[in-house]
């Protein structure tokens, strides 16, 4: 880590937005207006846009020194090249550093999302002065993010950290790779409200996939539905079963959790702190937090900014 | 790492016997008898045999630089304390590279015996030249060392690398603290032969514990016995199960593998490959080695030698 002090851009690149932000020290100063990624076809068109929106940001912000870009997929961050992104058509071997670089003459970091709000929540977070964080995103699919050793830790192929695949269960359901008992197969949103659903059929109370989001479960459980109480209990458990693996695994400082399900509060933590606890000797739990993300949907800006002032 | 091309003492602290050895660039000058752990009660009495020992081995190599001692159980790598020795009585709160040290007037480092085996093989063995290396040591217990980014990778309280303790299955057996599916409870040696003897009698063949050790379902496999090459299956589809889990998370370059089941050699490594490319992306399988480690007994000497020459 250089000067955490200067002002970057953070761009958080989705399948469905391209959001900026100028930050300085981990502060949001400045927020732009979305870019709809679907209005720009091809990475030229959208990397064009990138900078024309970075040019913009600096007669506003002069001292702005570089550019932190977290993309939705595969990338290698050495030499900030963009392997592929699924959800958004013609990103395959985009050498995106090099490109906004060579638009807008200011030194660019490429990274992973789910590794850059990791490194938000590490440097301005949650985690802030912890040396070893596991970072979860929960939503559709569950990514995660490591600092370890105080580093953002990204494996040799830049693909570390996919706590989704790992598995719960050595003959459970199957992944997305025929990978049996994936996590993401049991605490994924749409997993959760399918067993929801099948949950309060047991109970001849017929509900929607709609009506049983982790939002919908959370306020059912808070308004006194036991069904949904005892649906968070069994969520707490497969996702603790996970979380106490990587614990004996990295014995880290804290799980930091955002997404869907950690917005559930309480109803979440409680029994997720019980059951980690349970399967941890008392030196690996005694110094384990399990705590809520400090960032929601500014965490990519916050991150790849801080990523790329830590870097320059 | 300073110079590793400095002379040093490598100890192997072990609950029967404590080997010591000399050692230059990874190489093992000379072995020492073994000092029997029994014979002297307390740290005090076998620290002092420590040091007696080191003061002959000076007269021998009068360039011994530094000392490493690997011990059983979890340590304060900072401050080479030992907070606790299960299986070597006496052994609780001891400052032992203040002790040692202030004896000999030496560096030392103290580390726990999987960290030491793990950097053995990271810096002169299966895993030299990688650096992201999840070693395991299989035997009654599951020990692990972690290399990351180069380094070792301890945890916060030292005590990460526990994979025996990692779950592969949420609803499974019982481990030593409660956790449900540990993997050691099902390829620790004894697991091994229980369930050994159990498949064997289901297929009428009666067999004791002693006829049902890896080493001779290994020479039983070999000898055409198929009951042998399915319990070397299922061996693989659990312990695949928890490497495929860590290598979603760490991504790591390579598993190296030592101890009683590894001799099994291509028995338990070919369905062992097969398993976790079965449960891995092609991104993050491609890149990843599954291999057998090149020490065995004197993984320990060398790795904590090593350790000292790169400590001082």
């Amino acid at each position: 880590m250089s000067d955490s002090s200067l002002t970057t851009v953070g761009i958080d690149f989705g399948g469905t937005s391209v959001k900026l932000g100028v930050c300085r020290a981990g502060e949001l100063l400045h927020t732009d207006a979305p870019i709809t990624t679907g209005d720009f076809h091809g990475p030229a068109a959208l990397i064009t846009e990138m900078a024309a929106r970075v040019a913009k940001l600096r007669e506003i912000y002069p001292d702005i020194a570089a550019i932190g870009v977290g993309v939705p997929g595969l990338v290698d961050f050495e030499h900030g090249f963009v392997h592929v992104l699924t959800n958004v058509p013609g990103w395959k071997h985009v050498p995106l550093k090099a490109i906004l670089s060579e638009k807008t003459g200011l030194p660019v970091v490429v990274e992973n999302d789910a590794n850059a709000m990791a490194y938000a929540e590490f440097r301005y977070g949650a985690g802030r002065g912890l040396n070893n964080i596991v970072a979860l995103t929960m939503g559709t699919g569950i990514g995660g993010g490591l600092i370890l050793n105080g580093q953002m830790y990204r494996g040799v192929g830049c693909a570390a950290g996919e706590i989704g695949q790992m598995s719960i269960d050595a003959d459970g359901k199957s992944g997305h790779y025929g990978n049996l008992g994936a996590l993401e197969k049991y605490v994924g949103n749409k997993e959760i409200a399918e067993h929801a659903m099948q949950r309060y059929a047991e109970a001849h109370v017929t509900k929607t996939l709609e009506e049983c989001t982790p939002k919908r479960i959370a306020d059912a459980a808070k308004a006194g539905d036991d069904i949904a109480r005892q649906i968070w209990e069994e969520i707490a458990d497969w996702l603790g079963t996970a979380l106490a693996s990587i614990a004996w695994l990295l014995n880290p400082d804290a799980f930091i959790i955002g997404g869907g399900v950690a917005q559930a509060g309480n109803l979440i933590f409680d029994p997720l702190q019980r059951k980690v606890q349970s399967m941890l000797s008392t030196v690996v739990w005694e110094r384990l937090q399990i705590l809520p993300a400090k960032y929601s949907n500014e965490a990519g800006i916050i991150g790849n900014a801080s990523l790329a002032a830590d870097a320059v």
